[in-house]
């Protein structure tokens, strides 16, 4: 079953913040109205990267500082892409400067979104396989731990403190459920 | 292994909006020196409910507009804590406003970040069990479809297009790890 989508009526800047937000005025089928407040997402969008190594059997993750949450992540490659990329040069790129690896194999398994209630932010994953040392200079503080996981611990993964980001975890149970056979892509 | 984490020097309201953010001024072990910016989070925090029925088999979703993305988004019921509430009782509140039940059996599965690199937000994530009818009045402008969705389906709910959030994603898998028996948690 599929809802017929509101109506927006208006946009405007936020007056909290025109720099990050802005308000949208909503009418919904059932004629309620709402005013409804959003982030506005900077940059041409995001790029997450499950780099799989050994037969796909071993997934490589990264531990970087996150001001955020005041600890070191231990996550996947991610990053935001740079003008006249695609996504797959981009995954590239992202993951020669912080897991100082390349891909000759590289598939774009999805998008995830980090809060469709208030947020436009979408990150595409992306799948790397046939990896090869190269690494590039990026804008990074300090060189990038690199930390080989199997695919087949990610219940070991998942209860540790230093592991919290959703969309790494969902990414690497995406490409987990991928790898096994059991999800197939729209294009395949 | 673990890195000592950077020393942060000063902390100032964003020029760009001192409503949503925060400039840190850091400096890693290796003397390496950075701003980073960071936004706040308002309120206390937010749960997200992992409602199962039928022994454990299904899971409760929900469809609700967003208008960060501009579509229906199915996913789980979550939302922010109220004040003077624990975790378990915003769980369950939410719970009772968008999936129109109630449940006895509550259990803490961890937490979930949005972006660690410079969001404070952190999703706290809930398992509930032996579900009961009741409803709350909550401030949506419509009633929510629930959807229900067998937990051996997950690898189906990922392909689809109305399936993004990160979060969601990532607590119905970690979710399922659990009730398999694969994931313990740290109190146990």
């Amino acid at each position: 079953m599929s809802r017929k989508l509101p109506i927006i009526h208006a946009t405007r800047p936020s007056p909290h913040s025109r720099f990050l937000g802005e308000q949208v005025d909503l009418e919904f089928s059932n004629g309620e109205k709402r005013t409804y407040e959003r982030l506005l997402s900077a940059g041409l969008g995001a790029v997450i990267v499950v780099a799989v190594q050994n037969d796909d059997d071993t997934v490589l993750l990264i531990r970087e500082y996150g001001v955020g949450l005041e600890h070191y992540e231990l996550g996947l490659p991610k990053g935001k892409l740079d003008a006249g990329e695609t996504v797959l040069e981009g995954a590239n790129r992202e993951l020669k400067e912080e897991a100082g690896v390349g891909a000759r194999d590289l598939l774009h398994l999805g998008a995830l979104s980090l809060s469709p209630s208030y947020m436009k932010h979408v990150t595409q994953i992306v799948l790397a396989r046939d990896l090869y040392d190269e690494r590039l200079p990026g804008d990074e503080p300090e060189e990038l731990d690199v930390v080989p996981w199997k695919l087949s611990d990610l219940h070991r993964l998942i209860s540790r403190p230093d592991v919290t980001e959703g969309r790494s975890i969902a990414a690497l149970f995406m490409a987990r459920e991928y790898l096994a056979g059991r999800f197939t892509l729209p294009s395949e």
